[in-house]
């Protein structure tokens, strides 16, 4: 079976970009992959170096994962603090990890220009640990999203030179598993593209009914086609888009028609828009009270995914400190 | 009782280099302070990735410092490598390390001119590794030479940063343990002011006699001085300065009366200096045959000094991650 990693920074709630961009391809791939879904609490620190609240983020993220359907008697999920080998590897890969390439990479540039007084070297080896994530488990397949993709490539390079370097084989390359293809982008209401947490434009899995239809119902909209059969402009386009992921297929074509029959009224498609939203979410929503409030079962989960990637990791550990050379003095 | 901590790279044998500019200080170390003296191997990647032989190389060093006079029951003595504790503080203060101040370190610029091909990440971050390697153990006093001093800078610099980000008076600000008050430098022998590894001017503990027979006598010198009383050049300067630190004060007068009523047979100053440095050198060689031998025995200190530092840094660890947040999920 193949291994699949994927990491979640756990910065917040999952929104609907989050569910339907990646977690719901997770439920499909944790029956055909031997998959590590990792709560990636290291690398929020680049960007937030003083958490308020770490384990609670982790917590909050662990019991979303549930919640959605990761089973983790399928899956292994786990907090990546938990397995400590990582950071043995981040090491060996920092030392063939060259500084012009890791400066070079989009997403170093965009954070460094977010928080230029605090451009560090966690945020520029942001690269490493990541393929350190995933080499260790020797992965075959991340899944990503297009942000990612430099940082996939970065992987693969590190993977090949440390086989270079030391004349292994020992990592495989682990290809991108193009989420775009099978999921589906969740377009933010706001006008702008995309839902994501640094646009704020998300709705939660966590948002109650009253708070998800409030958001629905101050989408950005425009005055009403007046010509037949118009383009839709992108702001009613996210509408529609978002219509066909959560509604039934009449609901979708109700509106479309009267959208290209001039009579749609907004407020009557956002108002059926909100209450697919919320009969999509609210089972969810359920879930995530329920596995919040059992902690115990929580940590149960956590200490089993813990237990199981160390394992993983340890195993690949054992291997390069050979191949480097470390040996019990 | 105070803590001190000091590394050293286990790229080769001692030399007199060591021996009189860092190792005699330990031994008197030992008897005053809480001593860790640990064999950076991890360090070592940054400049030889892939090192010959590690294993070997720490096990060198270790037979080398306990031939010296350097006392497992007194200092802790460990490989670096057996102390993971120190790769997630080195995460950690990467995350609070700019890379602006990383790289106008003078140890980077220099090293990464040297290797121009191989200006890697883990060069870069030296500083937070040898600051985690330092902090660790609350280390107070670092015994180093001036080309350590803005390193330790910049873990002084780590110390504080941590403590006000984080609100804590968790990490002692390490003071510089200035070798070169007490310490002795000693002379290259081919000219160039300080013997050292790098410019293959070594004397090492290890050499026999007729080894170093021969490095003395091919020593640099001049055509001997013709007045009288006359300043001593450089070259001479050090020969001297290597009488005074091996021979007997009667020696060194004797020569330094030559010199000064224009007698001087430099060979006969060279004949002498090598068999003084050999008597010096010869007890130590004996034992380091005897402890490399000895393989079990090195690596009974090692477990032992792996496990007491562990000790230690594994209760600096639990709190820097209870000040950071992270506790059991």
């Amino acid at each position: 079976m193949e291994t699949v990693v994927s990491g979640i920074r756990p910065t917040g709630n999952l929104h609907l970009g989050n569910y339907f961009g990646a977690v719901k391809s997770f439920l499909q791939m944790q029956n055909e992959y031997n998959c590590y879904f990792f709560i990636a609490d290291w690398h929020s620190l680049t960007t937030h170096p003083k958490p308020n609240d770490i384990v609670q983020s982790a917590r909050t993220i662990l019991a979303e994962y549930l919640a959605c359907g990761i089973d983790p008697e399928k899956a292994t999920i786990y907090v990546q603090s938990d397995v400590k080998e990582v950071l043995e590897l981040y090491l060996y890969l920092n030392m063939n990890a060259y500084l012009g390439e890791l400066e070079r990479t989009t997403s170093f540039k965009e954070k460094a220009r977010k928080q230029p007084d605090n451009v560090n070297a966690g945020l520029l080896t942001y690269p490493t640990l990541m393929a350190a994530d995933i080499l260790i488990h020797k992965a075959i397949k991340v899944p990503v999203g297009k942000d990612q993709e430099q940082n996939m490539e970065m992987a693969r390079k590190f993977a090949r030179r440390f086989n270079t370097i030391y004349g292994t084989d020992l990592f495989p390359e682990p290809a991108s598993f193009s989420l775009a293809e099978k999921a589906i982008k969740v377009p933010g209401l706001d006008g702008s593209g995309k839902m994501g947490k640094s646009e704020g434009n998300c709705i939660y899995l966590m948002d109650d009914a009253k708070t998800i239809s409030k958001k629905v119902m101050k989408a950005v909209t425009d005055a009403g086609p007046t010509v037949p059969n118009s383009e839709k402009p992108e702001v009613i386009q996210n509408l529609f888009t978002f219509l066909d992921i959560v509604s039934t297929k009449d609901t979708y074509d109700y509106f479309n028609e009267k959208y290209n029959d001039c009579s749609i009224r907004y407020g009557d498609l956002k108002k059926q828009l909100a209450a697919d939203i919320v009969a999509y979410t609210e089972p969810i929503r359920e879930k995530i009270v329920e596995y919040s409030a059992n902690t115990e079962y929580l940590a149960k989960v956590a200490k089993q995914g813990a237990e199981r990637a160390q394992e993983s990791a340890a195993k690949t550990l054992k291997e390069v400190r050979e191949i480097i050379g470390f040996r019990e003095i």
